[in-house]
């Protein structure tokens, strides 16, 4: 291997109320990441590929019910869930994208599909659904996305929402979001992001996560970038290119290119959130504008590190080769 | 009025070959192009915003049935409509986007009324139809915006693919789209981008026209751009915003960063079509990689401009003032 592989996700960014985490839910959390970050860079230590990495640990981050992703997705104003995932390759420059679908176990896996079984990037809605279920995609019921957390989540917001209170909900809980990208062995880059967008959303809504250029981007000439937070705003800047083009053309370190683009261009407008990125240089950078960030990576030393607010990170030692 | 207001606008790209177009069509062409700059440019005679101004270009292409979006969009392999529209405003930094409509009669006043309506940037499929009918755009039967020539076209391609033959249809035809882009007397740049896909696509495919930063973006710091062609390497490049991102970062001028996207960077992986592109300061850019685009502009001498191919411009001198 000529390069040390490296790995990093988020599980979603906002204002998150210390006191709602339980040192039993603070735990489950990091946990989580650790299970995802395991998922991912056991890929990458056997010499796979970024693109895979990336997708595996977004499988990992869907099929945990804590994040707002797959099984756990929160809910429309109608009660149903609408999923949006994205992947970009930054070896060849490919991406697929998928919007609005319900059904699919992993979300990422029908972005991918779309990047690799169709001439197409971008499929929405029921055109989507169609593709995925012709492909043989693993499908749940309705049901298996659910959470009695999710289904409180809601019930709460339609009631604020009925007596006209103020909204005192976490950001993260409201749009919560999960990604990854990586640097492999090859020197190669990829990102994934996937999300159960907001709770009590208008239905048809598409953030920032579909979007190649907004919420994910992958080149190997600058970065790979997941993002998390007000999808409105990180479209309205394109957020994530926005990065790599300040790397390219501005020449901007990756930590100054998205540490910028998080607090002085997102942070003004009202944009919270936070994003990880990863260059070709095996360079990281874990910006949020927010009070917290549920995130984690693997680098150069092969040790595992969560985090979720500012505090130290949780390191677990390398995993032995 | 400080400024000399700019207007141009494109009605797709690709190969159109000579001899298909009559002297007839080709006459009825740059009629749909002068009347749309002229209702365009009539809103920044009048003082009018490049916001407005663009939105009332498209609407007229919209109207003109020759032109592949509104009126005259072409048909799904389910022999539906599916129509994309965005617009964005540089003043302000906000954008409009829908995806997958088929009802109202001018898709880039549903992409305005995302942006000027809601809290959201991006709304796609039964949502996006819901909120246009729920805020009361006009609508029109699904046949209004069908025609016979778009017909013929499906049913030739669905009999293409059925005999195995070779794709020799006009690329134009195959995916046309609709923008503008102006400068106003205020020094505000806006740009507005609308279409029907794809002839015989499959349903739910998103091209880049309501791709914020693939096929539109403006912002009054560097241009604003519409683009048309083959939408899945316009957003695989983040195409629009690219050229925004080389003027700011790399000190490029609108004319060398157009060019370099459309001829160096699109071209060489099979991106073909074009784009119109306008500046801060009233530098126009229409560069396109394949046989002709439809477009025109009116520019600092108040001129209305048209052209398909790469032959001269027709000229109308200016419309008194």
């Amino acid at each position: 291997m000529s390069r040390t592989p490296i790995l990093a996700l988020h599980g979603g960014a906002g204002t998150i109320p210390s006191g709602s985490l339980t040192p039993e839910l603070t735990d489950a959390y990091h946990a989580g990441i650790r299970a995802a970050l395991e998922a991912g860079h056991a890929v990458l230590r056997a010499g796979g590929s970024a693109l895979d990495a990336v997708t595996e640990t977004v499988m990992s981050l869907e099929e945990e019910p804590l994040f707002n992703a797959g099984r756990g997705a929160v809910y429309t104003t109608a009660a149903t869930h609408e999923m949006d995932a994205a992947v970009m390759d930054g070896a060849t420059g490919r991406a697929g994208a998928i919007a609005g679908i319900c059904g699919p176990r992993h979300p990422v896996l029908a972005a991918r599909a779309v990047m690799e079984q169709t001439a197409h990037v971008f499929l929405a809605g029921e055109g989507a659904m169609a593709f995925c279920r012709e492909i043989g995609l693993e499908f749940m019921d309705p049901a298996w996305f659910g959470t009695e957390r999710r289904l409180d989540a809601l019930r709460a917001e339609l009631a604020r929402r009925a007596s006209g209170a103020a909204d005192t909900r976490s950001d993260a809980d409201r749009h919560g979001t999960v990604g990854a990208v990586a640097l492999d062995a090859h020197g190669n880059l990829a990102a994934a992001t996937s999300t159960g967008g907001l709770t009590a959303k208008t239905p048809g809504r598409v953030g920032d996560s579909p979007v190649i250029g907004a919420g994910t981007w992958a080149d190997n000439a600058t970065c790979a970038i997941s993002a998390t937070g007000q999808g409105e705003l990180f479209i309205r800047v394109a957020a994530a290119h926005e990065i790599a083009a300040r790397m390219r053309w501005g020449g901007q370190s990756l930590a100054e290119a998205a540490d910028d683009v998080v607090n002085r261009v997102l942070a003004p407008i009202g944009g919270s959130g936070g994003l990880i990125a990863v260059d070709a240089a095996g360079n990281l950078a874990l910006p949020f504008n927010c009070e917290g960030m549920y995130r984690g990576f693997v680098g150069a030393d092969g040790g595992f590190r969560s985090a979720i607010h500012r505090e130290d990170w949780r390191v677990r030692q390398a995993l032995s080769r």
